[in-house]
Formats: C-alpha cells, sequence, structure tokens
C-alpha cells in the first residue's frame, strides 16, 4: 500500500481525486489538508464521502505531511503548490502538482501569464508534464509530476498527432472550447452562482487565459517548432465536460480518413483515448478517464472534437494515471 | 406618470420588477439605489437593462428618494426595510415593501423568527397585506403595503377558500414546498454554487423557515381560527418557480368536483388565478403574475398543488398589482 | 466467473448496470439483447461504452441466453418479462427483475394497478423480494429476485424501521417523492423533451402510481399491520436521483433523537444505507449505492428525508448487491 | 386591429408568437391550425396560454384562413410552407414566413441542402429577407417576408458591418454557433430527450447544417462578393438562447476599438442590436428581441461575440418586428 496525502483537500478535483482513490487496491489516504480551522472532518465538507473516508482535514506542515505520505497530491493553488512542493521533495515524497505551477518551462511566461513571483524558479524546465499519451516514458522515474490543465488536455490530445505529423500549420489554429461549471473551482463567487450561469452561455477570458502558454509550450514540444494558437473558453451550464471544436489549416489537400487514421494510429495502443467516427458528446465520458476524439474536413479545413470529463482525465483521472506509473501499478487502475 | 424609486435594486426581484415596470404606461422609475460604491450604471449591475433603462445604482438616504419619488418599492433584507420605510412615509411617499418587516402583526413573533430587534414595531398589524385575492378593499387606500413572501402565496392561494368554507381542519396541514434557486437571492454563497445545487435537490431550514408564521397568520385571518401549519421547503434545480404540494384533511367526506369547484367559485372573477383540472408545471406560469392551482382528493384526504413564478407573483409581478391598486390603474397593467 | 446476460439491455438502467458489471471481478458479461434489428453493437446505442464492453446486441430466445449464461438480469417491461422468465429458470438460469411482475404478492392487485394479464401468476407470492436490508436472509438461496422500484425502495428504508418499533401510525403516512428525469425511462416522449421537463417542475400520477401498492406491501410486510400511504411522485429537471419526504404520525409522544436513533440501530451493519445528522442533498448519493436518510420531528410529526440515485440503490446497484448475495460474493463488490 | 392566423401552433416559436401578439395593441389572432384532430383548445396543447387566448386548433384549409386574417405566420416546416403561401398571397394574405422556404435565392441550392423539391421555385429570388437591420426600406411594401433563421441572425448582424466595411475576409470565416434545445423544435426524438442532452454538449451537423448557405448568401449580398463560412452548431443544455463565436481575418491591421466602433456606428439607430463592450451571456438578451455583439482582437485575428433568444430575435420577435414594419406600427411594438 502506498500512503498517501492530499493537499488542498475541499475543493471538486480532490474529491473526485478521493473518490478514484477510494477504489484502487494499492493506495491508502494516510492524510488530507486544508486551512479550515477546527480539523472537520471530511463527510462535513464532502458529505458524499460518509462512511467512505474516515479522515479529518488538518492543517498540516510539510515535514508532517512529509512524515506521513510517501506521495503526495498537491491541489493547492498556484504560487502556493510550488512553495510547499520543494519541502515535500526534501522530506522524501514524491509529488503530483495539479497547479500550474511546473508546467511552464519558463519563469518569465509563468510570470507574466499568472501575476506573481515564481516560488520555486529553478525546478522549472525540468518537471516532467504528465500527459502519459506524450511523456510515459519519462513518468515512471519521476518524483514531481506536473498534472496537467483540463483545457490543454483537451485541445493537445487531438492536435499533437496532427503536428507531429506535419499535417497542420501550428501557425493558424483556432481553439473554441466549452466547459462545465465546475471548472471554476468550488468557491462561490457571482459568476458561478446559480441563477447567474444556468440557462446561459457566455465566453470568457477571450485572449487571455492562463492555458494558452501551456498548451503552445505543449505542442511545440510535440512538433519541434514553435505553436500559436487563438484560445476561446465557454462557460456552460452542466457540471463536468469540456468539448474542444479545434480549426485547422491542412499543410497540403487531406482527406477525414487520412485525419482520423492518423488519429487512430498515434492513440491505437493508448487505454484512455478513444478515437470515434461518431461526433462524440461530453456525457460519453463523463466519470471517465477517457478523452473521445473525432475529425473532420469541412472545406478545406479540419476539425477536431474532443471531450473529456475536466475533473477526471482533465484532472484526477489524469493525476492517478501518472500515479500508476509512477509506482509500476497497471495504468489502469482505479480508472 | 408615477415618479418610482427602488431600494436595493442589484437582486433578482429588483430586476424583474424594473422589467415589469418598463412595461408599464403610468410608471417612470425615478431612482434605483444600493450601497456599493461608485454610482454604477445599471447595466453594470444588470446587462440584460444596458439601453432599456438610463439610471446609476445611487446611495440616497431616505430624504433624498422622497424629494424624486411618489411611490417606494423596498427591496431591502428584514430588519434593514424597516428602518429607513417610516422615514419615506414621512417623506410623503407610498411604499411597497418587499421584506418581511410588516407582514406579521406581531413583534414578538417576528423577532423570534428573524432572530433581530424590530425597527418599527409600533406599526406592526396595522399594514395590510398585499395579497389582493384576499385583502384587495384596503389596498387601493393605503400608504404601505407589505408585499407577500413568495412561498406563503404560493400556500395561501388554494387554502383559503379550504379554510373559509371550512372544508378543512386548520390544525392538520402539510406543505411540500419546492422552489427555483433565484429565491435564495444574488449573494453568492456555496449552498448555490453551481456545482453544488445542480442536479441536486434537497430539502433546508425543515420545520423552521421563517414564511411559516406568516402562512399561519395570514391563513387565520382568512378563516378566523388559528392554523398549524408543517411547511418543508426544498431547493431544486431551476432558476425559477414554486410548487407547492398540500396534503389536508377534509372535515367531511368530499369529491374532487366540490373542492375544484369550491376554488373555482372562489377565484372566478380574478385575473391572475387559473383552477385548472390539468397538473400545472411551474413552466405554465414563468415569466407570469399567474397561481395555477388544482386539487386531488386521495384516499380520503385533500391534495391541492400551486404553481407560481417566485420572483413575479411570488414578489415583483404581485408588487406592481398593488401598485396599480394602489393608484387606480387597471389591476393587470404591465402583468 | 459467473456467466450474465442482459434483457433489455438499451435503457438507462442497463447501461448503469453493465458499468457496474465491469468493475466486477467475478461477472463476466456474455449476452445483452433487444429486439432492435440488425445486431447493432452495443457502443451505436451507448456510446459511453465504445471501448468498454465488446457485444452487439442480440434479440435472442430464452432458450439461447439460457444456453450461454448463468445469471439474467432482466430489464424488460413489466408484462413482457414475466413471459420470459419462466423460460428462464427452466433453462437453468437465476433470475434477477427489474420489472414489476414478481414485487406484488397479489394477482389482483397487480392486474388492477398495470391494467395487463399476469403471464406467470402461480409464481407471485412466492418470490423474495431483493431488498437486503429486510430480506438478506432469503436472497442466498434464491433462483429469482424481483429488484425493487426505485421509490419503494426511497419510501421503505426510512419507514420500515419506525413502523417495526410501532413508532408511527400506519395508517397515516404521506409520500412526498421527487424523482430526476431518467426514472422515466429512455423512450422520447413529450413529457419528458427537454424544453418541456427542464426548468420545470411538476407532479404527476397522484393518487394513482403502481408504485403505491408495492410500498404498502413491503412496508406492511415489516411491520405485520396493513399500511396506507398518499403517494406522490414529482419529476424534476435533474437527470437522477430520488429524494422522498415522509409525514409520519406518532403514535406516542416522541424526540427526534429517539427516532434517529431507531434508525441508526437498525442499520447499525448495513453497509449501503447512511443515518446521517445534516438534510442530505440527492448529489450526496448521486453514482453511488448508498441511501441516505435523516429524521426530523416537526410540531408532532415525524419527518423523514431519504435520498438514493434511483439507476443505482434504485435499481442496478441493488441488483448487483442481490447477485452478490446470491452468489456468495462480497455484498459491496464493485459497488 | 389587424386579424392574424398562425399555422402550425404547436410548437414553441408559435407559443412565444402567440405570447408577443398578445401584447400588440394592434393585433388580434383569429385562427390557429394545426394537423392535431379534434380541434383541441390552444390550452390543452400550451399550458401556459390557458385564460389567455380563447381558440380552438383548427386543420384549415388556406382559403379558410384567409377568409378569417389578414396577415398570415406560416411556422410550418420547409416544403411544406411554401405549398401553401401561394393560395395565401392569392387570397389576400400577407405573409410572414417562418420557414427556410423563401430565404435562398436559388431553387438548386435549396433543393441541395433541404433535400426536396421545392413546391412553389419560381418565387424565389423575389422574396425580402426579413431582417429589418439590413432590409428594412423593402419590408413595408411586401406582401410575403422571408423570416430569418436562427443561427443566421446571430451570425449576420455581427459580420455584415464588417464585410461591407472590407475589414474581414469573406473567404476565412469560422462559425462556432452554440444553441439551446429549443432550437430542435418540440417534436421529442431520443437526442433531445431530457437524460439524453442535459449535463451533455455536443457538435452536430458538421458541415452540413442547412443553415449554412442561408448565412453565405444573406453575407454575401451584404458585401457584393461571395462569402464561404466555415458553420458549426453545438447543442448546449438550456432552453433558449445562441452564441455565435465568430473568427475573422482582418484584411489590413485593425484595433479593437475601430472593429467596435464599425459595429456601434453600423447598429447606432437600430433599437434591437447592442453593441456591447463587455463579453455578452446569452442570457443576457433571454424573453427580448435584442442581439447582443461585442468583438476583440487576439492574436491578429478578429473575433466577434454575438448573443439572442433563438425563440425571439431568432424568430417570433423577429417576425413581429417585420409585422410592425409592414403595417406601419411603431417597429418596437410588443417587443
Amino acid at each position: 500500500m502506498t500512503r498517501i496525502a492530499i493537499l488542498g483537500a475541499t475543493g471538486y478535483t480532490s474529491l473526485e481525486l478521493i473518490k478514484v482513490l477510494l477504489r484502487h487496491p494499492q493506495a491508502e489516504i494516510v492524510a488530507i489538508t486544508s486551512r479550515q480551522e477546527g480539523n472537520p472532518h471530511v463527510a462535513m465538507v464532502h458529505p458524499s464521502l460518509t462512511n467512505r473516508l474516515d479522515l479529518a482535514l488538518e492543517n498540516l506542515a510539510p515535514a508532517e505531511v512529509a512524515a506521513r505520505a510517501e506521495c503526495v497530491f498537491s491541489c493547492l493553488p498556484h504560487a502556493t503548490s510550488a512553495a510547499i512542493v520543494p519541502h515535500l521533495l526534501d522530506g522524501g515524497c514524491r509529488v503530483v502538482d495539479f497547479s500550474a505551477d511546473y508546467r511552464l518551462d519558463d519563469v518569465e511566461t509563468f510570470e507574466r501569464w499568472y501575476g506573481e513571483k515564481h516560488p520555486d524558479p529553478s525546478r522549472l524546465g525540468k518537471v516532467v508534464y504528465g500527459l502519459p499519451e506524450l511523456f510515459r516514458d519519462r513518468i515512471p522515474a519521476a518524483t514531481l509530476v506536473a498534472n496537467p490543465g483540463c483545457y490543454p488536455t483537451s485541445a493537445i490530445l487531438p492536435l499533437a498527432p496532427l503536428l507531429k505529423a506535419k499535417l497542420i500549420d501550428p501557425h493558424d489554429i483556432i481553439l473554441d472550447s466549452k466547459s462545465g461549471v465546475s471548472g471554476a473551482g468550488r468557491t462561490a463567487k457571482l459568476i458561478t452562482h446559480y441563477p447567474e450561469c444556468n440557462e446561459s452561455l457566455s465566453a470568457y477570458n477571450v485572449g487571455r487565459h492562463r492555458h494558452t502558454p501551456e498548451i503552445e509550450q505543449i505542442l511545440g514540444r510535440a512538433c519541434g517548432e514553435t505553436v500559436d494558437v487563438i484560445f476561446t473558453p465557454h462557460l456552460v451550464p452542466m457540471d463536468r465536460g469540456i468539448l474542444t471544436t479545434a480549426y485547422l489549416r491542412p499543410l497540403h489537400d487531406i482527406t477525414e480518413e487520412k485525419v482520423l487514421e492518423t488519429l487512430r494510429e498515434f492513440y491505437d495502443q493508448e487505454p484512455f483515448v478513444r478515437v470515434v467516427d461518431h461526433l462524440p458528446a461530453t456525457k460519453d465520458s463523463t466519470d471517465t478517464n477517457f478523452c473521445d476524439i473525432t475529425a473532420r474536413v469541412v472545406r478545406g479545413r479540419i476539425l477536431t472534437i474532443s471531450c473529456l470529463d475536466n475533473l477526471i482525465k482533465g484532472a484526477s483521472g489524469a493525476a492517478v494515471q501518472n500515479f500508476n506509473l509512477m509506482y509500476g501499478f497497471p495504468e489502469t487502475t482505479a480508472l
């Protein structure tokens, strides 16, 4: 049994992570933390966990976490996580970090997009990006894994094979993404107040969403060229799910069949990517670790449509997939 | 044109009130207030009003309001409203108060259920309860009208005729109510955070919702006896609408036809109560000032089912109905 | 491995059943049936099962099913299921029947409420009702189990302990139930067309829902007396979940604590009933096999509030719980 | 009073049309038709109209309609409407046609995209397209107006001014549209069955939605050049609202301010187009005849975002706007 701690355990990704880990035969959750006072029982914060996990949320110092746990999932906010992670690594823990802190290679890019000073800049550029479909080889030996963002996963998985195969122009990429509301987190705000966002649809952070440089960096790494994307996120009145519609310019004449075949070959052995002929709905992958992808050619452009559950393949499922690879368990365990 | 001010104009009832009044040929909104700093334009707070109302939200003293407006709709919270209303009345305004402050006759009842000292206790018991279907005669001459609560309207309209006709036991009344989320107001809270209440249903404030004494008082007044109710509100994942299922004990053998006939006769001339044979859905009355009512007799009990839009017939539509009566306009104007 | 067939595999309960069984280490799905022509692959009908189950839907005769499978889950409609089940039993299969066909003891009651002739009347009254919390002892030896209805489970679990303990009047029971839309099945109808039922709430089948006699029979068996209920179902705009608010008359003065204690003692050893102090939301038990129950005493009445996922504890989860007991697997396997 | 008939009055656009017309001081609905047997009262089909409109749905021949009504709103399906309309015109009626039958200039384009023979081909190319913002001059004299499609209105209004001003490339236009479910009509189908589309998002008819040639034709007419669009519609779990995100290639360097200014000048006098600085949500225009538009420049591309209520500005509100222009009433009457 691997002893696990979860930092920042009051949010939606933590809740899903706990649910996945409770099904895992090799994982034992030994600590969950939050800054809430009074060490509330986890069932006070997540009533769905009543009788399923008997732990209190504690406000633990990194050393206390490291004394109890071998593997730490950090669900702390950006700029907070990287202030803690070095202490956990020093304490001998392996860490899967859900924040954006270790995803970007470059400290200036981080500070420009996130507007905060990076607490651990020297590690940037050396941390494996935990998308097994692209970087599986590097994960087993990693002590620290940067768990991908939800939008980036939905954008990178369909595009990376096409960029690698030099089928599309890396400088003319439009990503129109639509996400359920859980992606906005669990903090009550007016924009996610039920009567505000229910029965409504809107774009947000147009041209300045922080997942933009993450998508560009990873796609650039995949194809060995710089990549530019226009990324537009939209808020959809549903709990979960991301659908990304990508509009791509082919470099040569190409058929729909060839695009689908390229995707299919690339993901042939992947347990969690389903290249499908039909147009996928987000509900097909809700509560699963799958990413569903299809493609169409429309009037000379390639369109890809990709769906995933932002809390599972877009966060906690991917984290457990990484955990499985780090510890040598079958990659699909508990997923 | 009647000059109108709306106090506390940032919430959902105010927004609906403004929309109704914009259709009213005899009403001119001359002031809207809030404590927000910087006098934001109403369209900053309610984007749907862009190009429809050109006013800023101002933080006005009661005297300033009274200097501008003849009629004031107060959408202030309880215990706040009654601290302001006396000054408005002194300033010559007529007032429709949306808060609970003037609905109860008895200061002790108010202070027990609301947990606050009443700022204007001497007026309690003298203010007309603005439910025209029961108290129309008293409204035209009123300077102050207590606008009914949303749940009370949904409960009083089906029950008052049956109690008046001595058809049901006033001490064995069960009210199982279900409300959309806008009833909880516009302040962001965890319980009304989208991913918390979406795709979920729960009861709340069981046995201690503040509308209980209001329902009992008005029904008691209707039938001349004390009335006891068990009132259980539930939160439903939808924006608007209340459905109240009432379980009543008949005092004598009675048929469904007789119950429906009693309701139909009582509301025969009412423009906004529809006694129907079918089982109404809340959507039938969404965005309208109607209350739909039907009845069934099941295994010796009478059931009534009533639906209304909590923001219209349950709040702002009722307020304009009262306004029309106060100023001698046709009662259905703008509704 | 137990070889399993699922009859009528196109609906929502079948889909959830398949998902649960795919997690079950001792179950192998060997046949799924429907009357759809052309033997479509299951992923054509349930896209979420793409790459998860590689079977076609076949139109199989009972003998063909019995030749392949040891255990059959019948998700066929009432009056259809009991025409097939005898052949499966004759063929040596054990059967969990999701329909209402074997739940009632009495053929006249069945035919009055369901309006159809019963195809297998001689078995009525001899089939175990598959609610392990009440009838666990009889399940391991059963060849045929009648899987409970979703509303009945939500009503029986909170009430049975109180009736057994003679705490409440069996003739004054009001059940106000609210269900998500998946309970209405997967056949497209106007009433469940998205723009009809979304953002709307309504009661349906008031006084004549077919689960009424099932609730009364099982509660009557639990307490050894006849039981009468008024049962009112409501349709709520959400996918899943049932919440039942029960209004009960205590036979003696009683405290909330005593009611909760009675429930807690009764379910102390049960893996899937959570007696909680807080007011449960349906979302707490979504996607789980739990039934959450609490109680309140309000103005001399006992209220119980119970929540469950209509497709899991109200159907497919309960069925796998029964399957586990029938085959000697740990009761919580895959749940 | 203008006597009005509505053909095909069972759907959602008809319901909204009736609600708008009930507020219109110069309109009297004298006939509503459907092929439903038995002449049901409108309140049987649209319960929300109980006590608001006292008419039965009749199966009337065109001559009967023409005998009663001056103006006819045809909400019949495509290829059905154009088989009726000529008879109405011959009978002296003026017609607003909601179908696609008279929107396209070219019979071959119609027959290729709609897959049906056009019943009245000789009129194609001579019917005014009822988008007052572009073709107001031609509407007052029209006897037949082709009411625009919902997606086309959401796409044409933001793009026409930019194309006319030669700011964008007419051959590189991507339209990513998202619509609520009412756009799919009122016929119950699996794809719009509540548990299928609730909590889910999907693209549909990618590259082959029938509104594509309509958008291209009208935009082409606006700018005097051929226009090519890639149009991708998505189904969003909400009742109403369309949001279209357009990705456009500027022909010259341009600032966001200049794009907004171009839009603002173009729509300066328009009562129903609101050019806004903020990112509009569909809810801002729900239940109104407004179209909200904004623009952004992102990495060298122009993005426009436009929102409207598909049943009002996208259908019935636009129809009444046309009606007002045809009969010389103030254009905003009842809207």
